[in-house]
C-alpha cells in the first residue's frame, strides 16, 4: 500500500513521496513542461523510466494510481494513463488487475555519457592542411573534373530511372561491369568477361573481401618501399605480411620465393613509389611463381596504369597471361576524383565461384544512382575523352615540374616519370631542398619513409606528386630553391 | 645471325621466317590492316609481343633489321621503329648498339581466356523473380521514396560544394555525422557526440570493420532464429558464431552466458524474424552482462528501430546505459530506399580510440555528394516528415494485411505486430496457407527456415513482410486464402 505526499510547487510540479509502510522508500520531483515540444504524457514516461533505471524506485512497489497521480500533478488522468501504458508495454511497470501498477526489477547499469576529451573541434582541426602547397602522391586535379557532364548524366539517371532505387547485386550493376570490362580491354589490355567485374566502394573494401575470399592462413608479400595503407589493411585483417625489396625491375622475385608469401601485391605499372615500371620479363617470372602453386595469386594494383606519357602504356599483367593467376585492383577515384567512390577488382575463375557462395547475399557498397551515371559516362566515351585531357594537363604539369627542378642549383637526377602522377628525384642536396621547400609552406616527400624495414644508408631521395597541385604551386617551389 | 624469308600475301601481310644458321627456327605470318582504328605501328608492336610471350622467338634471337623488316611489309622504317621502341621499353627486345635487336627470355605462362561456363544471362536469369508478389521481410515501399526533394538536394549538392570531390573522412563528414547524432537522440533516444559516428556503404562493411576491431578472438552471439546475411558476414570473418536461443523477452541470457560469446548481436526493437520486442528489463539485464568482462560488447542493430507503432518506440540500448558497452548500428536504406548505400554505427569510447588508430588513413565508402545530400535532408526535417509519411503508410499495410488474414477460413494468432516491417502468423494450417499462396505466386515464408539449429518440432508460424507489396498484392493474398 503507498501514500503520495505531493507538494505542488507549479501547476505542473510535485514532490512525490511513496511510503511503503512506515519507511520511506521513495521520493521524487516531476517537473513537467506544457506546451513544449514533448507532450506531457511522455515527460512523464521518460521521468518515470529513469527512475526506475537509477533503481530509485525498489522492485515490487506499487505506483500511485493513475487517478491521484494525475490529481496531484494536475493533469488528465488520460495522461498518466498513456505514461503507465508505455511503461507496462516496454517492461517497467507490470499491471496487476483490480490491483495496480508495480514496479518491475530493472537494475540497468549506470548510464555514462559522452567523455568530454573527445570534441568535434579537435577532429576538425586535425584535418586541416598544414602546408601551402603538397606535392603529395595520392591527389588528383580535382579542377579537371567533368563537372557538367557529370551533373548532366547523374541528373538525367536520376529522373529517369527510379528503378534503381531497390537494391541491385553486390557485384555491381551489369551495365557498369560491362562497360567497366571494355574499357580494360581498350586501356589496358585486360581481358575478362563482365561477370568477373565486381564493383565495390574504394580498394580499402575491395582488398578486406580478398582477404576473406583468399582464407586466414594466406600470406602477402607486398613491394618494400611502397603503400602504407596496404600494409594497413592488411594487417587489420591480421593476415601476415612481408616486405620484398626491390631490385630495378620490381618486385624481386628471389626475395619473394623467401618471404614464403602466396600472394604478391605488386604495382607494375608505377611502382608506389619509386616508379619503375615492371618490364615484361619479370611481369612473366612473377605469373611464373604464381604458377607454381594452386595457393598463390598476384594482386596487381593498376592504380596509376592509366596514367602513361610513353607511346604506348604497358599491358596490365592480368592481360599476358589471362585470369587464372591475377586479381586485378583498380580505382575510378584516380581517373575521375577522389569522392567517387566506385573501385573495381576482376576476380580468376576459381576465386569468383567463392565469391559467389561467400557473398552474394551482400548489398552492393556502391549507389545504384552513382553506378548508373558512371556506366553511361564510359558507354558514351566520356571517359577516353577525359581521361586524354587529364592525361596532357598532368603531361604538361610534370615536364614544368621537371624543368623547375632543373633549372635549380641543385644538382639532380629525375626517375620514375614514363608514368604515373609522381616522380623521383635524387640529389646530394636532398635535405637541403626539403628543408628550404619547407620553409616557403611547401611538402616534398622522402624516398625513406616509404620503406617498412629501416634504412640504412639515406637514399637522398625526395618523392614528388603533381596531380594535386598547380602551376603556381610549382613557381612557389622555383622561388624556394633559388 | 639471321636471314628473312617473307611472302607479301596482300600490301601489308607477311610471312616471316627466321633462320639461325641452317635451322628454321621462327616464322610467323603479320596481317596488318591499315586504315583501321589500331594504328600500324601497335599491330606490329603487338604481334610480336605475343610471338615473345608465346615462346615462339627463342631467347637471345636477333630480329630483322628495322629497314629489312619495314621492306618486307611495305611499312615505313618509322613504324617498325616506334614497335620496337616499345619492345625495348618494354623489356621484349635489348637494344645492342651497332649490332641489332635481340629476343630477350620472357616465359609467360600461356595465356588463359574466360571460361565460357560464366555467362551473363545465367548471372542475369538468377535475379529474376519467381513470384508475381513477395511478401519479403527486407523490402521497402521504393514507391514512397521523396523523389522530388532528394533530387532538387542532390542538384544543389552537385552544383554548390565542388569542393566535395575532394577525399573526405573516412568516418565520414562532420555535418552528416551531427545530423545522425541529432537523429538519433530525436528518434532513437541514443545519446552520443557526432565524433562518435560513423558512415559506411552499408551493415555488411561496417560490421566487416567491427569484426577487425574486435580482434580475431572474440567470438559472436547472435539470436536464433535470426539475420542468415549476419551470420555469413561473421564467418566470412572468420569469426566464431554461436546460435543463441530467444525466449519471449528476446536472447537468453542464460543461454548467452553458456555459449561463452563475448559480443552479443541483438536487434531489440523488433527481433528479427520473431517481432519480440525486448522489455526493459531484459535490456538491463543484457547491459549487465556486458558490464561483467571488459571484452563483451552488444551490438545493438536497431534496424526497425524507426517503425514503431505503438504510442512511443523505446529507447534504444544505447540510451539506457551511455555509451560503454553498446554498439549501435543502423543504416538509411531501410527508412529510404536499398541503393542509398548509406549505414551508419555509434561506437563506444574505447572501440573509437581503437578506430582511429587502425582506420584513419582509409578513405570514406559514401560518396561525399550523397552525405552531404542526406545531411541536408535532415537538417532541413525531411527525414522526420518522411518518417512519418512511411510509418502511417505501413501501419495502414499492416492493419490491411492482418484484418485480410483474419477474414480468411484458417484460424491464426498474429504476433510481432507492434513494430518493424512484417508480422508473423501462427496457424494450425500454416502449411495450406504457404501452398495457396504459392499457387498464386505469392510468396511467404516459414520462420523455421530461420533458424539456425535444426527445429525439431514445427512451429507452424510464417512470416509476412508487407514494406515491399502493395495493397493488391494483400487483395490478392485474401482471394488466395479464400
Amino acid at each position: 500500500m503507498c501514500i503520495i505526499i505531493a507538494r505542488i510547487d507549479t501547476i505542473k510540479s510535485a514532490k512525490i513521496q511513496i511510503f511503503n509502510g512506515v519507511r520511506s522508500v521513495y521520493s521524487f520531483t516531476i517537473e513537467l513542461k506544457s506546451g513544449g515540444k514533448t507532450p506531457l504524457y511522455k515527460q512523464l514516461y521518460e521521468h518515470i523510466a529513469e527512475e526506475i533505471r537509477q533503481n530509485k524506485l525498489e522492485e515490487n512497489e506499487r505506483m500511485p494510481s493513475k487517478k491521484s497521480l494525475a490529481s496531484h500533478l494536475g493533469i488528465s488522468a488520460n495522461t498518466v494513463e498513456t505514461a503507465y501504458e508505455i511503461l507496462v508495454q516496454e517492461g517497467y511497470l507490470e499491471a496487476v488487475p483490480r490491483s495496480g501498477f508495480y514496479v518491475r526489477h530493472i537494475g540497468a547499469p549506470p548510464h555514462t555519457d559522452d567523455a568530454p576529451n573527445y570534441d568535434e573541434e579537435a577532429e576538425q582541426n586535425s584535418a586541416e592542411p598544414q602546408f601551402k602547397s603538397d606535392f603529395r602522391t595520392a591527389a588528383v586535379d580535382v579542377g579537371s573534373f567533368p563537372y557538367a557532364t557529370w551533373i548532366k548524366l547523374s541528373k538525367e539517371v536520376m529522373y529517369g530511372s527510379p528503378e534503381l532505387l531497390n537494391a541491385g547485386r553486390f557485384k555491381g550493376d551489369i551495365e557498369l561491369r560491362r562497360g567497366i570490362a571494355k574499357y580494360l580491354r581498350e586501356f589496358r589490355g585486360v581481358n575478362c568477361s563482365p561477370v568477373r567485374v565486381i564493383v565495390g566502394a574504394g580498394i580499402e573494401f575491395l582488398l578486406t573481401l580478398i582477404c576473406e575470399l583468399l582464407g586466414k592462413n594466406c600470406s602477402f608479400a607486398i613491394e618494400d618501399p611502397g603503400y602504407e595503407k596496404i600494409d594497413l589493411i592488411l594487417r587489420n585483417g591480421r593476415r601476415k605480411v612481408s616486405y620484398v625489396p626491390l631490385d630495378k625491375k620490381g618486385m624481386s622475385v628471389s626475395e619473394l620465393e623467401k618471404s614464403g608469401a602466396d600472394i604478391a601485391y605488386i604495382t607494375p605499372s608505377h611502382q608506389f613509389p619509386t616508379g619503375i615500371v615492371m618490364p615484361i620479363d619479370r611481369r612473366a617470372e612473377l605469373l611464373r611463381w604464381a604458377d607454381e602453386k594452386p595457393e598463390r595469386y598476384i594482386i596487381e594494383d593498376d592504380i596509376s596504369g592509366e596514367f602513361n606519357y610513353t607511346k604506348r602504356p604497358m599491358t596490365a599483367v592480368q592481360g599476358i597471361s589471362g585470369s587464372d593467376k591475377v586479381i586485378y585492383l583498380n580505382t575510378f577515384s584516380r581517373v575521375l576524383a577522389p569522392s567517387i567512390r566506385i573501385a573495381y577488382m576482376v576476380l580468376p575463375e576459381k576465386l569468383l565461384k567463392r565469391f559467389e557462395e561467400r557473398f552474394s547475399m551482400y548489398a552492393s557498397t556502391v549507389p545504384r544512382f552513382e553506378q548508373r551515371t558512371l556506366s553511361r559516362f564510359i558507354a558514351e566515351n566520356y571517359l577516353s575523352r577525359h581521361l586524354n585531357r587529364v592525361k596532357n594537363i598532368y603531361r604538361k604539369r610534370r615536364d614544368l615540374l621537371i624543368a623547375v627542378l632543373k633549372s635549380t642549383k641543385y644538382p639532380l637526377e629525375i626517375s620514375g616519370e614514363r608514368a604515373g602522377v609522381h616522380i623521383m628525384l635524387k640529389s646530394p642536396a636532398a635535405d637541403m631542398i626539403i628543408k628550404k621547400a619547407a620553409e616557403s609552406g611547401i611538402k616534398l616527400y622522402r624516398l625513406d619513409d616509404y620503406f617498412f624495414t629501416p634504412v640504412q644508408t639515406p637514399s637522398n631521395t625526395l618523392v614528388a606528386g603533381y596531380a594535386g597541385v598547380s602551376a603556381e604551386d610549382i613557381e612557389n617551389l622555383r622561388r624556394a630553391l633559388t
